[in-house]
């Protein structure tokens, strides 16, 4: 059975918001586990009304310091505070991003009593910054016009699920269950063994989630991104503005559509729409036509991974 | 004639936002001029909302460094920024402000190609901070957590009107109409003097617009409100909290009718209301027990002062 693995997005918007976006972020919930991507102004507002609690994000994930990827940040912590949230609270993003977040808190006297610990990004390499039985967390460097990463969110978990008539018939204890899907043979009480391929079948392959944020248009990253069942790639421009993409170090909606199709990823999602264009389709038309499993990035669509 | 003067509502919510509140701001229009007074976040994004301009926004006051009113801030400048914008912008508020939007400034790179002003409110005093021909703005100390002021607009203006009649039957000159409402006496051509009084009538009062942000009921603001035409005072909460109010150092709704009965204005805005309150009817009706003419903040609504 798969596991819960989706994303909901808050805000398609680059840089200003419009009327109908807001600036970026997503909510990814995987496992039970909460993670929002970028927080750009309005997230809590976001969160508010699409009726997520706030207070089950454990982790925070900030691209890059434009202020489109990270102007909600301080209000969602005041809010999680005020509302009384104990928990720990991470935060993966730029090193700067720390002194900044407390010079904020200083000076507005908030009181947080809740722990932040902060992992900070390296944006000239790819690595995993977090990791645990159930998921990990990578970094892709970025080229945009500061430092800047995305990031893969990848199930983790057993390569093997249980063949439940052959353990049932052979009468495997429960506590063996967990063991086995990860590869262990079964060893009996009267000491015999019975290897793992007797009572396991190939498991499901784990799943990925990659999220492309401010970029110029890069080759470099499909290695990264190969294979991802969900791809959210940037997409600021229509191709006609190609120069100015280039120039301000983003994407146009047909690059994305081309990133896509070489890294031979289940679906594309675009988003980080220019405030010029007050309708998307033909943003959408654009990427379809270099990558046909294309979506657009809409406040409030949950997609699954 | 009286000139256009009204506020615009874009935020009535204190601390959170609630599915349809937003944190506090408002946009005072007066003859021309945009003021914003105070800058939650999601201001910008209800200035394009209500298709109201940015760019004319030429003074931006701030009461006190409390996220909920003022974490709007970087990024309606960096819109401004990002859309061109020249013209000088003047931020009135408290001391550290400057150092906070530098500081952000600096760290996500942005380029800001307009000069802004800073104007430091003193939180221990009331003073004009800003005064011309057309209107002045004034401070009000409250007592909050931290340092914060009110504001009091009040427009400027000859106190006396042309008496049309008798300016058109004596042939008044027409550079002379302006000086006339301002109280100079017609010198005319040959040199003989006609007193003011025979050409001008008594002018229309100057109006005031006093908004009373975050504050513990405190009667010593009165003699700063007296007799304005419209007093905005936070109601974060109903009376049966009046403790926490007290504790918080906010006002109730009963309280903040109190005072506009004290101070005998025109017409009572009550806002900053508790995200626990779905409904605001009973901050209403308590408010109105005490001062009949008392109305809600809302979101997009214009009250005219």
């Amino acid at each position: 059975m798969h596991r819960s693995f989706e994303v909901t997005v808050l805000g398609t918007s680059s840089a200003a918001p419009t009327k109908t976006r807001y600036p970026s972020s997503q909510l990814v919930r995987l496992e039970g586990d909460y993670f929002l991507i970028d927080c750009g102004e309005g997230s809590q507002h976001q969160l508010v009304r699409l009726g997520l609690r706030m207070q089950r994000i454990k982790y925070i994930l900030i691209s890059h310091l434009h202020g489109d990827h990270f102007y909600g940040l301080p209000g969602l912590v005041s809010s999680m505070a005020l509302f009384g949230r104990a928990e720990k609270l991470t935060i993966i993003g730029p090193a700067a991003l720390k002194g900044l977040l407390d010079t904020i808190i200083q000076m507005t006297e908030s009181r947080i009593p809740f722990e932040i610990e902060y992992i900070t990004t390296n944006p000239e390499k790819a690595e995993t910054v977090l990791a645990n039985r159930k998921w990990s967390i990578s970094t892709v460097p970025l080229k945009h016009r500061i430092p800047c990463t995305g990031f893969v969110l990848k199930e983790q978990g057993p390569e093997l699920r249980l063949n439940a008539k052959v353990c049932e018939s052979m009468g495997v204890p429960l506590e063996w269950y967990e063991p086995l899907k990860w590869g262990d043979d079964w060893q009996k009480e009267d000491g015999s063994i019975i290897p793992n391929a007797m009572l396991t079948l190939p498991g499901n392959p784990n799943r990925s989630y990659a999220y492309i944020s401010d970029t110029i248009y890069d080759e470099s990253i499909i290695s990264h991104i190969q294979g991802c069942n969900l791809l959210y790639h940037e997409a600021t421009f229509l191709h006609n503005l190609q120069e100015r993409a280039s120039e301000t170090h983003h994407t146009t909606s047909k690059q994305a559509g081309q990133i896509a199709a070489q890294a031979k990823v289940g679906k594309l999602m675009i988003g980080h729409f220019s405030s010029r264009y007050q309708q998307t389709d033909d943003l959408l038309l654009e990427a379809q036509e270099e990558f046909t499993d294309t979506l657009l990035a809409l406040e409030g669509l949950t997609v699954s991974v």
